[in-house]
């Protein structure tokens, strides 16, 4: 896609950046920028220790105070855990000036979009999720190229005014736009990120119960695959789930169901159509994503 | 490993090796051995298509007749669909010589190792099982490397002869020999490799029953790894299924059990005990299995 040049990047733009929770994501998104070409300041809000990071990294420049961000920066990203985000969007809405874009990078929608509509007064708000990650956290594994080619949920809402420059450094960026309303996302994400962290923990947690020396020694590369996921942190999953519960309900057992027809079929011989369904689907999911071109 | 010189390695050794099946698995043992120095011949009994394939790769110099290979090799490598095995097993075990080795690299071991010990007369047999592979198929993907730092579980019973000559073999090709009873190994593959692959076709097939357009866009790298084994192919796994049915049947209920446990903990706000269970064993698991010495 276009980048354009540095020069018509600035002009009438964004001059200065705010991150808020400088960790894997906040860092990746800053040196993101950086690599596209953004010119302008580059602020963290995290705790001394991420800030330190993230410096070092080249992500931020030097931390700075809620407050002070509130006062001066035109976008400020919220990539805390959603509890965080939650809380900073109480003491920061009030206080945000008319100018300022607030984003955040939460991995469900709802709980965090309707805290923005009751706390952000003057500036502007737009909800987002990046579907990328992985299994590390904090700055010292940030990548620039993290967002390429990876969808990025956006859900805007009737109050947000113009966030056109936003998006242009999203496309910059190589991210794939898809709006989505946040109970829509809440749901998908819950089929497609949630179910499968799910899946993965209790895949390790039905093994590692299994009290049989050759359980961790008599395996092939699918259980690596298979229990990647369960390497997550706990700490962001519990928010990500405490906020999303309904739809993550809804997914779980929609699995089990599937689960317990897939062992009748196994017992009936007739699992066959299961895995062609199965195959056919994970091959498609595999052509689809990467290749659209992103949207605005 | 210390690799002997091809000299010492052919001094009263194997000259002939026969590949029943010249798939991935059968291709890959071939390049593995001639990586490893073996200089005798490598002969293939496939379908036409495998044979020319296999050629083509490197892994053998042609294809002959199962009678052919049951009058003169002095092993005989059966990498076939396990059913397959057992076919072959039953026309191969009564005419086999004396001085050869019958060896299979099936995915359970219950179901081959009784039709050897019915069939194989004056030959000797020993069962095995490479915990390699990948979710491709066919010769053309063969790998020389495959079988490296991964487990390979012989399953040896009372009448296995003297089967030093293949074990060294293994050794030298890298692979960690694991000794295990057939139902043992099938009781632990059932949770370490046929579970996983089901929970993944189980997510893959939940997914697309799912009428949602936003289901195949809206994802993360996570999901990716948790359809990976959805890729595989049915037919084989029909047959894996089909001879470890009570093994498979325990690993899913377990299975179940630990899912509804994990929704309960879920609506109760207490996931964080099993999150945690869950990556310690993942991270060990990552740990453990490729960093050990080889064992005979």
């Amino acid at each position: 896609m276009p980048v354009r040049s540095a020069g018509q990047v600035e002009a009438g733009g964004m001059k200065r950046i705010a991150i808020a929770g400088v960790g894997l994501i906040g860092a990746s998104f800053a040196l993101a920028l950086r690599q596209a070409g953004f010119r302008g300041e580059l602020v963290g809000i995290s705790s001394p220790r991420s800030i330190e990071t993230g410096i070092k990294v080249g992500a931020i420049s030097r931390g700075v105070a809620l407050e002070e961000a509130a006062a001066t920066a035109d976008l400020i990203y919220l990539s805390q855990p959603i509890e965080a985000i939650v809380r900073t969007l109480s003491v920061l809405g009030p206080i945000a000036r008319k100018d300022c874009l607030i984003t955040d990078a939460g991995s469900t929608k709802t709980t965090i979009v309707e805290t923005a509509n009751r706390y952000v007064r003057m500036a502007q708000f737009l909800g987002g999720h990046p579907m990328a990650g992985k299994e590390s956290r904090g700055a010292e594994t940030a990548d620039p190229d993290l967002f390429a080619g990876r969808p990025y949920v956006l859900t805007p809402t009737a109050s947000a005014g113009d966030t056109g420059e936003f998006r242009q450094w999203l496309e910059r960026i190589g991210a794939r736009v898809i709006e989505m309303k946040p109970r829509e996302h809440d749901e998908t994400v819950a089929f497609t990120s949630h179910l499968p962290q799910l899946l993965s923990t209790a895949l390790a947690a039905t093994l590692a119960n299994k009290e049989d020396g050759h359980i961790s020694e008599v395996f092939g590369p699918g259980l690596i695959d298979m229990t990647r996921l369960a390497l997550s942190a706990p700490e962001v999953w519990m928010s990500v789930l405490r906020t999303n519960r309904p739809a993550v309900n809804e997914a779980l057992s929609a699995y089990a169901a599937m689960l317990a027809e897939l062992q009748n079929k196994l017992n009936d011989d007739n699992l066959e159509q299961v895995f062609s369904v199965a195959s056919t689907f994970s091959r498609q999911l595999r052509k689809k994503p990467f290749t659209g071109s992103t949207s605005g």
